[in-house]
């Protein structure tokens, strides 16, 4: 088993850089495309099968040293009770926003293990054959918060901020149910085998820091809180966050992800001792390789002063991206780095 | 004349905290509807008569410190020779996207007088009744470059990037042409009668900072450069970009716009002795009165720092906002900075 990555979340010395991409299994894949050439994406993540297929793709592909559950960050959304949809370049819509008390009272706080079986499962099977390292991941409550609110993503999240700004004890309500799901869903993954368990708050860095204090940083706390006995390393990732990491390291998380609009040599100094992942702008992959290549060697570089570096991208993968870009990107990490 | 605006911006002591808000004129405005009821956007911006009506209307109504000239960053795009058209409720959109050679070379480098002449009459007719200074503005070279490069706004700016990391030649010859376009529209503005010139980086914030100081800084340096003579304040903003803020100094603005997800403590350290100009989180005007007014108490207590400072937000008026709120913080910056 190759444990470069989990080496490197816990800031212990690694022989190389481990690698991985966010979204590295997706759309810019013809072998991803194939499979979902015969399926919609909803029931893809409920057929744990041919999740273990796609999660197995990429790793396989470009010999990368993590793989990630292939799923959604709404799964748990719809578990409690929100009905979800996927449409076709639109994206995910909730059709009954939450914005109430009455529907606020209406989601439950699901078992883990009868309504999002699927997922588990996935992990189990996911294990037998992996070689590498598995994360688990779920949504940060904030980010899944803004998608019921909202009725899906926004440009502005208005609804959002109005209800934090204007009931914010109804909003806190839906934070904590959100949170509690959030906690027993990644407690879940880590008995059915995750490795590492990964927290995205994609939609965090539309907050002020003040706000992002008050309203979203305790319920991170409680969960990465309540997920220590596991002892998995943990990674919080607050997209488009480089003013929030001093607050995320606050969080208690042991890796903090950041995306591509900080210099690392600052992110390594706001997250002091903590390891780092992240970093290089996705479509940065389109670079010519020589050009690449030059600016991957400068990020290991200036990452050498991290304590545990994890080298990504700074947000998913596009899905236009030609695979033989990610291909040669990990090919450089790892040459650059020694392996 | 009420010139409290422009001290502030020079750095100079001030009685009282001067404010405007970005995007002060508009939808949420019944006054500003009614223009809008009988006429187009675009139509609009080309009529002086009704420029002038909807740019004092935020001014008499709220005791704004500055006007800010009601027009559009795509108004010098259009005269580019790029077809501009607004779509309700798509915003901006141009049919032919800029994305090669044959594309890039067709554009022109107009004459402000000749071909935006309503914009500078709009300039001499408010000076003759404005009380306040008067702000002309234009988009930055990046910003405006995106709109012309994916035909609109985006999600992703997919193109955009593409074509800086892919063709840096072509997508510098671009920036090119807008930047000579850009230092001729503001400096025939400072002629007309404007008394303070805002760049507005809207888009900026997608970039990496290393990609910034390359392909962007250079471009909005060569325009503050050339306006120098103007003796003007120059404003530069760019959105999003709290991790800019130590480049964007080096572009010699005399004041540092910023938006709403830095702390201002943090934005003064990074500015120095430059004068600072935002930070208040439009959708926090939906606060209640009394946790509206604590949180600019707080802006106002830590901007005490700064080196000269303007109150405004972090981004434009939202469309929803009450006209009341807006009128209560105007009235809170005043009445707690001493007026």
């Amino acid at each position: 088993m190759n444990d470069t990555f989990l080496k490197a979340c816990r800031g212990e010395k690694t022989e190389y850089t481990p690698v991985w991409m966010m979204r590295q299994a997706g759309r810019y894949m013809p072998e991803y495309q194939k499979v979902r050439g015969n399926i919609s994406f909803l029931d893809l993540c409920k057929t744990p099968e041919l999740c273990v297929e796609v999660t197995l793709q990429p790793v396989d592909r470009f010999d990368m040293d993590a793989a990630i559950l292939f799923s959604d960050i709404l799964i748990p959304m719809e578990a409690m009770g929100a009905k979800l949809e996927f449409h076709e370049g639109r994206g995910p819509i909730f059709e009954e926003t939450i914005r109430d008390k009455k529907t606020v009272d209406a989601l439950a706080v699901p078992d883990p293990q009868e309504s999002m079986g699927f997922v588990l499962e996935t992990i189990r099977l996911l294990r037998h054959v992996l070689k590498v390292p598995l994360i688990g991941f779920s949504g940060a409550p904030f980010t899944c918060a803004t998608y019921l609110i909202e009725g899906g993503t926004s440009k502005t999240f208005w609804e959002t901020k109005k209800m934090m700004f204007m009931q914010p004890d109804l909003f806190c309500s839906l934070m904590e149910k959100i949170t509690l799901c959030t906690l027993s869903y990644l407690r879940a993954q880590a008995e059915a085998g995750a490795q590492a368990l990964m927290i995205f708050d994609s939609w965090a860095g539309i907050l002020a820091p003040c706000d992002f204090e008050e309203f979203v940083l305790p319920c991170v706390k409680r969960i990465i809180t309540g997920l220590k006995e596991t002892k998995l390393p943990i990674i919080y990732f607050a997209n488009n966050g480089a003013t929030l990491i001093d607050l995320s390291v606050r969080s208690g998380a042991d890796v903090i992800g950041i995306d591509w609009r900080i210099n690392i040599r600052d992110a390594i100094r706001r997250v002091g001792r903590k390891a780092i992942q992240g970093n290089l702008d996705p479509f940065a992959l389109m670079l010519p390789q020589d050009k690449l290549r030059e600016r991957i060697r400068h990020l290991l570089h200036a990452a050498q002063e991290a304590n545990g570096y994890i080298f990504n991208l700074g947000h998913g993968v596009h899905q236009f991206t030609p695979p033989d870009q990610v291909k040669y990107a990990v090919d450089a990490v790892h040459d650059l780095s020694g392996k």
